[in-house]
C-alpha cells in the first residue's frame, strides 16, 4: 500500500514539473531582462545579422516595413555613442549596437505612429532573438527626444527625415542584471474594462 | 579513398544541417504570421493568462509598465467587435481577443510616445507566446484612429484617457495562414547609414 502512496507522490510531482515547465519561446520571453553590464567581448557579425533577421520578422500596418537597421561593431563609434548619450553609457563595454531607425515616409498612410510600432515590434524581437543567442541587450530612447535623436543622426550619418528610434547596446553580459517580475493581475480585465 | 570522400559529405552535411538551425526562440519569431483564418475553438482562460504574462515581460521605459489588457472570451462581445470595426471580420471565428490599452498618463514623463512604444513590446510578447503556443493572432489597429478607437472605448467601458492601441483576435488558426519573407539585406548598414 505504501508502495503505492509513493508512486502516486512521484506522479504528482513530475505532472507538477511538466505543468509548470514554460515552453523555449515563453522561457526566453521571461528570462529576457535590460542589460547593463557587458564584459566587453565583441559581437559577430553572424549574430548581428540573425538578430536583424528576426527584427525583420515582426508584423507591420499593411506590410509596409518602415525600417532600417544601423549595427555598429566599429570601437570608435560604439565610443563616440556612449560619450554622447546619457543613457548609452553600457556602450563602452558593448560589442556592438544596433540602431532602429523608423521610416515614416514608408509606414501605412505615411503615419509615424505606425512607423513607431512597427519599429518597436521589430524592437522586442531582436531583443528576444539577443536573449536567446547567450547575448544581453537593452533598449535606450532616442525618440521621442529631440537632442538624443540630432545626437545620433549626427553620428550616424541618418538623413533628417528618418527617425533613430533607439540605441540598443549588444553584447556578452556579466551575469549581474536579472529579469523584473512584472506579473500583476490586477492589470487584467476580463470582457470589459 | 571513396570512403573518405562520402564520410566527408557526410560531415559537411551534417554541419550545414546544425549551422543552420535555429533556436526554438528565433524559429517562433520567423514562425509567427498574422492569422485571419480560425477554427472557431475557444481560447482557455489558463492560455490567455499565460499570454498576457508574456506581455507583460516586456521592457518599459523606467519601468513603468504603462499598460492594462482585456481579454474577451464572451462570444456576444466579439461578435460586436467584430460587427462594428472594419479590419477585425476575424473575431467571428476567433476565439478570443486581447485588447492592449496604453495609459500615457502612467508612462515616463507622461508622454503618449512611451506609452504605445511600451505597450507595442508587450503586443510582440503576446504574439509570440500565442504562436508558441500553437494559436493564431495577428494585430488589427484602433490607435491612431479616432473613430475605431472610440468604438473599441464603447463596446469595452474603456475610459476616455485610456488608448485602445489594437484589438487580437486569438484562436485555433485553419493552417491557412504562413509567415512572410521579409528579410532584406539592404535595410541594413553596418557602422554608418
Amino acid at each position: 500500500m505504501k508502495k503505492y502512496f509513493i508512486f502516486f507522490f512521484i506522479f504528482l510531482f513530475i505532472s507538477g514539473v511538466a505543468y509548470s515547465q514554460d515552453n523555449e519561446t515563453i522561457k526566453t520571453i521571461k528570462n529576457r531582462k535590460s542589460v547593463r553590464h557587458f564584459t566587453g567581448d565583441v559581437v559577430s557579425k553572424d549574430d548581428l545579422k540573425k538578430i536583424l533577421e528576426a527584427g525583420m520578422c515582426a508584423p507591420t500596418a499593411v506590410n509596409k516595413q518602415p525600417w532600417n537597421f544601423i549595427a555598429v561593431t566599429d570601437r570608435k563609434i560604439l565610443d563616440e555613442l556612449a560619450d554622447k548619450l546619457p543613457s548609452a553609457k553600457m556602450l563602452f563595454q558593448a560589442g556592438a549596437a544596433i540602431i532602429i531607425c523608423a521610416l515614416p515616409e514608408k509606414a501605412y498612410n505615411n503615419l509615424t505612429e505606425f512607423a513607431i510600432i512597427d519599429c518597436s515590434l521589430a524592437g522586442e524581437n531582436i531583443l528576444l532573438a539577443v536573449e536567446s543567442l547567450g547575448l544581453g541587450g537593452i533598449w535606450t530612447a532616442a525618440y521621442p527626444d529631440n537632442d538624443r535623436m540630432n545626437t545620433v543622426r549626427k553620428i550616424l550619418n541618418i538623413p533628417d527625415n528618418i527617425i533613430p528610434l533607439c540605441v540598443m547596446p549588444i553584447g556578452k553580459p556579466t551575469g549581474e542584471d536579472k529579469p523584473k517580475e512584472k506579473f500583476d493581475e490586477k492589470n487584467i480585465h476580463w470582457d470589459k474594462w
